[in-house]
């Protein structure tokens, strides 16, 4: 039963039932009470489409990211999730598989009122955001999580990048490492160039020299990345250790010492950042810097609901910045 | 820009403009490319909820999973996105968290057209379906993958969890193993009742005799599950080896045995389903049966879109069943 003969059933004119239904203020009491009373005798529902043309709204919200078999990405859905749920709203999911076009393709799917609001991750080759502005002129609420194009005025929840990025090579360098490789995954990334700029001023803090050669930027295919990982660890005067920007290519670095007989952590240091449970369990245990995932899916999920209910939301420099945890583990002890 | 306003720009009827946008036969030649090139002009675009609502059409379609933070739902995801992306279809996802009170939930949210089909793989605890017999009496395409309602008649994808039961228990067997433990993840469950029954008819075939102190059911939550492999690890005639039906019990079992200074596999040996890459860098490597979760969800995918495709689509007990593959990893080696 659509509206038209539900109305038509109660003998009301369309208007006067829609009325009722969201309960507008225009509508007498008793007048919603008789309708209330029929949907449920009827056992009509309204139509979400329909409904949603009526209020515009769509109770969807959009969650844009590079992957999902990453557990990273996994727990800020888990987040997103809770939170949209707890308000009624609904998550699609778009992956952009690290690929610039298919993001901007996806935007220009969304820019027609699909969704009320958008959740964004950039792609690692994300280098112009015009497709985001276009998003941001029409009024939709947006926020950035993650990776984040930094000189773009909307929301922001990212974590301690920079800070991680000290913590970590300080750690490094407190457990006799002198030679730290950085594996970054992309020039472009402002979340891969902040914990590279943390690795580089942990460095400097202890007199330690720059060495360009040791900072690879893995933002080719898995195949290429695992070529260079492996010439690094093939050379003669190879690190001491590796600073993985990223889970995936921490484990290539496992692949890669197993194939050249490289014992971790007594030829070579391993600390990475990570949100995966099995990094304890791995050989050896994974030293890794973790970050709070679920916290961050919820407190975007939040800020994009608050856009949402508000008109006319004035768009803001405002970034929520969360705090990462280190966990040493073996792949970084020393003297082992 | 709506679509009346745009008509009007024209000076054309809302449903002229309308028909040539969705290249009616109605309509003539030249008025479509008329229309086509005000269109691109006035850079106007059709609302999608409007546009489905008139086509009765959302382009929509719905994935219900327990969890998103998994190697094996986050490749299936992949599989499907990959097929719908490239028919124009838009992903909704659900997670049930494992909870049947929240599958039945979000099937409510999905009966009055909000989307063209539902993929479903069942929550942990679900034991009645008739939430889900309410969308296939309204005609919503529905397929089922990997965790399936055995008697529904939908169609169905799913893996070959019997005899990669039998297969899982025949290498332990090979390998010197004679106490088998099989940790399942439910009573409820097809998957992980067709596992199970795989292990008794490698046991009987092998004259081994069904021992019901080492089936353990982890239905409960994480911390019990835990308590109940301890238990069992701790016993004076603990298993020789444990035969996990999924993943996180595997990684449990390392913990347990890391604690009870175990050694894998020489004081016990363990197997389990899993898709994680990281299953090679464990300590030590887990031997794993991996399912085909890509092409299950790209199955899956293209099925439920066939059904929209067709007006009246016959349900019937159609079921793809796709092969595992058995990796054989140092966890479960004779003589290590």
């Amino acid at each position: 039963m659509n509206l038209t003969e539900f109305a038509k059933k109660l003998n009301l004119s369309l208007s006067t039932v829609s009325k009722a239904l969201s309960d507008s203020h225009e509508i007498s009491i008793a007048t919603k009470i008789k309708v209330l009373a029929k949907a449920k005798e009827f056992n009509y529902q309204a139509n979400p489409m329909a409904s949603s043309l009526r209020k515009h709204r769509t109770n969807t919200i959009a969650v844009i990211i590079p992957e999902v078999v990453n557990g990273f990405f996994g727990q800020v859905i888990n987040g997103i999730e809770s939170v949209i749920q707890e308000n009624g709203y609904h998550l699609l999911i778009y992956l952009t598989h690290d690929d610039m076009q298919n993001e901007v393709a996806v935007t220009r799917l969304l820019q027609n009122g699909r969704v009320d609001g958008i959740l964004i991750s950039l792609s690692q080759h994300t280098s112009d955001i015009s497709h985001l502005q276009v998003l941001k002129d029409k009024g939709i609420p947006l926020v950035f999580f993650d990776r984040i194009a930094e000189h773009m005025d909307v929301p922001k929840v990212i974590t301690d990048d920079y800070n991680s990025g000290i913590k970590a090579t300080q750690h490094l360098i407190n457990n006799g490492c002198k030679r730290i490789a950085f594996l970054s995954i992309s020039k472009k990334l402002s979340i891969s160039n902040k914990r590279l700029n943390g690795y580089l001023a942990a460095l400097k803090l202890n007199n330690l020299k720059k060495d360009n050669s040791l900072i690879i930027f893995c933002d080719a295919e898995h195949s290429k990345n695992i070529e260079m990982i492996r010439e690094l660890l093939k050379r003669k005067n190879r690190p001491d250790c590796v600073f993985a920007s990223v889970e995936n290519l921490a484990i290539a670095t496992y692949a890669i010492c197993d194939e050249l007989h490289l014992k971790i952590p007594n030829d070579i240091k391993v600390i990475t950042f990570s949100n995966s449970d099995t990094s304890n369990w791995l050989n050896p245990p994974l030293t890794a810097i973790t970050q709070p995932a679920y916290e961050m899916g919820r407190r975007a999920g939040n800020i994009v609901l608050e856009m949402i209910g508000k008109t006319n939301y004035v768009y803001s420099q405002e970034i929520i910045i969360l705090n990462s945890t280190l966990v040493e583990r073996v792949s970084t002890k020393n003297n082992c």
